[in-house]
């Protein structure tokens, strides 16, 4: 028996719709040098519009991509709102990607425009020639100056292609399966793959943004999104802002602390959403310049783990409530929030903030274990995560990664628990987890131990093969150059740590750890080191 | 280009095991004449599964229908939940209606089994015999007793089928806009006529209910259920608060102030759900016996206008706020909540609850003026009220009703105007507005003028036909029997009130005007008696 309920589509236009009239004096702020530029929502609906006419006068039909180039702005929200809204497919490209994968990315995805900012320009031009379909450059700002590109591209300015265009859209009726919207992972491992978001999935996931088993944004807030726009589509924040009347504060480039607090103070979000670095870097600026920024009353930290002590130390010296996150491109994101249980007080309270949170209610999650069964949320059992619901990835855009899935569920690569209310701790990635005798023992765990010693500087945990139980433990360790203690001595100061079975025979004492771009532990390193006989292991 | 999200269907199934799982200890607490009784949500669970197996073992598949005739308490929570999830359509029949309409509801939707209170047996009883499609009674409570009823229906205890299931289901995949439950209008005019919600419409409504542009309902939330079970699915509130971790408390059939007021000193509410009547009814019992019920942060009122006075007792005397919204049968019920804006301050705020509210962001509404054109949401012009959207009927079940519908929008039958930012303010029913040479004049806002004369104890506007007009309004007056106005006097008094042509030319001076059972106006009767020549007419 099928409803009688009317067949709509859950749709970016709708959205657009709605937040474009019944919220018409919400606005984007967007920070420039000499302070704030502001677009009423009501005027950003008009630019969509006008937009529209101009990306359909470039030629654009159908589901072609339009690729952004940009910062957080005005013009980026616009473009968010009126490619999807006209049926095209909105791409941010992430303007910190080494050149070969930002051409690889954008060549795959078969970008049709790009819109650029102009501060972003001279990043962008020298790739150029190889975008093999790229088109049309569209470059936002006031003036625009001529640019030497390829032939076969060509430039318009931004602001003159939407002054010439109506300000009114016939938006089309779209399927809301059709897609929307496009990222890339990050891709630590081979190329970038794609995840092509759908009108449906945009809206269910701004509707939990907006709920309160989320981040519940609410009308009238004023919502800092300093989490890039090319990065998983800024958590959704821009949709959901426009779908619940929240304005949207955006620091364009100005991402160090200093402007970024001279943007609070002068704009005073209540809300916002950052990756835990850019918390710390403000945390440091407030204490050289204090400012009070108790209006803030939430912010949504995701992207790797939050630090026990950030948390407290905005809680405790801005009145800022922390929520992590946790959630992946393949996510859209937000797979789940550390918001506490109502009725947790105190110390409780803040243990649910330090683990990665409670599933949405879309959010389906599993956990399995060595065995490959599945493993009960009973909060100490450890397995892989996997998800699935309407925000998450069933695939990847033209790429066959059959190893990425299981039974329809996304496999995260992610290790840890989940508690019987349905909060997640991670412990480990999958892939640096060490598969002993058809146990888990995490790595992270194992180097916390490690590193509680007073003489240890730092270390870092990989599996090595073993003849009998597949993989042991192997410890490389930095020491204190003033402390003399020995392999035999850690081991011991481990046996009362850690269960009998996870402590490490192998050990190497080394000068220091491998480390990544960023700043982690680089164990593909370590583990080249150890195969290729570079470390001193000792066994014990 | 498809997306490449999973296929996820949104699904009761889904959000029973969420609920059941992740927010295992919250409860749904029934009040019984000793008090309460509770039930985790863990439990409600395992209730589910069973009684799916029970309903399977009675025959039930497919998309059967399975009704209720029940008080709200956590047995028909268990039937929300159980009988869409196992891919049944749950059909609440409402307890309060005449027979005639009970047997004509329970035909139309060919009821196979129905679940009943022990203490609704007798009205249910006496209509068995009527009920041509229904092979089962199942009756809940400790100890059921022989019943008399018809050959070829089946008694069963409710506790004595579960306590023989198993308690897990495997809840079958089912289509998102499959009918998970059935709702019949209350008919004023003509034989009441079903709707049939989806697994879709319910979800996406639950969202809604959960977010900060609805009733924010949040985990921890303990929500009082007063509006029954058989009104538009309790507004959605069960399958909200089991989306979101709220604790839901069922009064049963204990509905009257003083057990209200004695649950409510018992289980400390922090949320609540009812009609107005229901308020006032407890406001002068709380007049009468005092108590603190400033526990309840927020109440939802719907079913009727909100007087603005009991808003204004609430929150002086209770500090609770009261959020207006409107719905109907035909909406899920929820089409807008009157959430004030944030920056909204004092009297205006308070302008902001009046109305009907803000359209939530998937209802798309419209007016239709007088000549069949939209009128604009400017506040002041008056419109009959149209909706769209995924939670929004698009027929009747069985039923061909063409004049509901224009152009896939439901007309809703009520007459006002929506502001700029999106809120409703209803003046009318589009039956009793008064077509005046191509405009409306309310039929309400008129009435209300003429009651503002101190000699005026009541009075009903009704257009009656004018050959040169269309229709002019014709206003019957109960003047105070000291008073001595002629109808003259009041022509007058009303120049100053409303615009020239408004004026209304036809006047009766009655001693009361027809009501209907609930005590509203009786427009119907007060045409049919113009029409019979039983009214005498003045014109001026």
């Amino acid at each position: 028996m099928l409803s009688t309920m009317q067949d709509s589509q859950l749709s970016i236009a709708q959205l657009l719709r709605y937040g474009s009239t019944f919220h018409a004096d919400q606005e984007v702020v967007t920070w420039t040098e000499s302070g704030a530029r502001r677009r009423s929502y009501a005027e950003v609906g008009r630019r969509c519009a006008a937009l529209a006419h101009a990306l359909r006068t470039l030629g654009v039909t159908g589901d072609q991509r339009v690729a952004t180039f940009m910062w957080n702005n005005a013009e980026h929200l616009e473009a968010y709102l009126a490619v999807p809204s006209m049926g095209a497919v909105v791409h941010p490209l992430n303007i910190r990607l080494f050149p070969d994968q930002l051409v690889h990315i954008a060549n795959h995805a078969e970008d049709h425009v790009v819109i650029v900012d102009q501060s972003l320009l001279s990043l962008l031009v020298p790739q150029l020639p190889h975008l093999r379909s790229v088109k049309h450059l569209v470059i936002t700002g006031p003036n625009v100056d001529d640019v030497d590109v390829p032939a076969g591209i060509e430039v318009h300015s931004y602001e003159d292609l939407l002054a010439s265009s109506p300000t009114e859209f016939d938006w089309p009726e779209i399927d809301e399966r059709a897609a929307a919207a496009m990222c890339y992972t990050s891709g630590t491992t081979g190329d970038p793959k794609g995840v092509a978001y759908s009108h449906r999935s945009i809206y269910l996931h701004s509707m939990t943004v907006c709920t309160t088993a989320g981040p519940a944004l609410k009308q009238g807030d004023r919502a800092l999104a300093v989490v890039p726009q090319f990065h998983v589509m800024a958590w959704g924040l821009p949709y959901a802002a426009f779908m619940t009347g929240a304005s949207l504060i955006m620091p364009d480039r100005f991402l160090q602390p200093e402007p970024l607090a001279e943007l609070i103070a002068a704009e005073r979000p209540t809300f916002a959403a950052a990756v835990p670095t850019v918390w710390l870097g403000l945390h440091r600026h407030l204490q050289r310049h204090p400012q009070d920024v108790s209006h803030i009353d939430e912010v949504i930290v995701g992207g790797s783990a939050v630090p026990a002590s950030l948390m407290h130390t905005f809680a405790d010296d801005h009145g800022i409530g922390m929520l992590q996150l946790w959630g992946m491109t393949e996510t859209s994101p937000l797979g789940s929030v550390a918001r506490p249980p109502a009725d947790a007080e105190g110390e409780e309270r803040w243990r649910y903030r330090y683990t990665q949170g409670r599933f949405a209610p879309l959010v389906e999650a599993r956990l399995i274990g060595p065995d490959g069964a599945v493993v009960p949320n009973d909060g100490e059992s450890i397995g892989e995560l996997e998800v699935r619901g309407p925000w998450v990835t069933g695939e990847y855009y033209g790429v066959d990664a059959p190893e990425k899935f299981h039974d329809g569920w996304l496999r995260t690569g992610d290790v840890g628990s989940i508690s019987r209310d349905g909060f997640l701790t991670l412990t480990d990635r999958a892939k640096d987890v060490i598969k002993s005798g058809g146990e888990w023992i995490s790595s992270v765990d194992l180097e916390n131990a490690v590193m509680a010693h007073p003489a240890v500087i730092e270390a870092a945990v990989i599996g090595v093969p073993d003849p009998k139980w597949d993989e042991r433990p192997l410890v490389a360790v930095v020491l204190d150059e003033n402390a003399d203690v020995s392999v035999a001595t850690l081991h011991t100061f481990l046996t009362d740590r850690v269960a009998k079975w996870q402590l490490p025979e192998n050990w190497a004492i080394v000068d220091d750890v491998p480390k990544t771009s960023v700043g982690k532990f680089d164990k593909k390193r370590l583990r080249s080191q150890f195969h290729d006989g570079d470390l001193t292991v000792t066994r014990i």
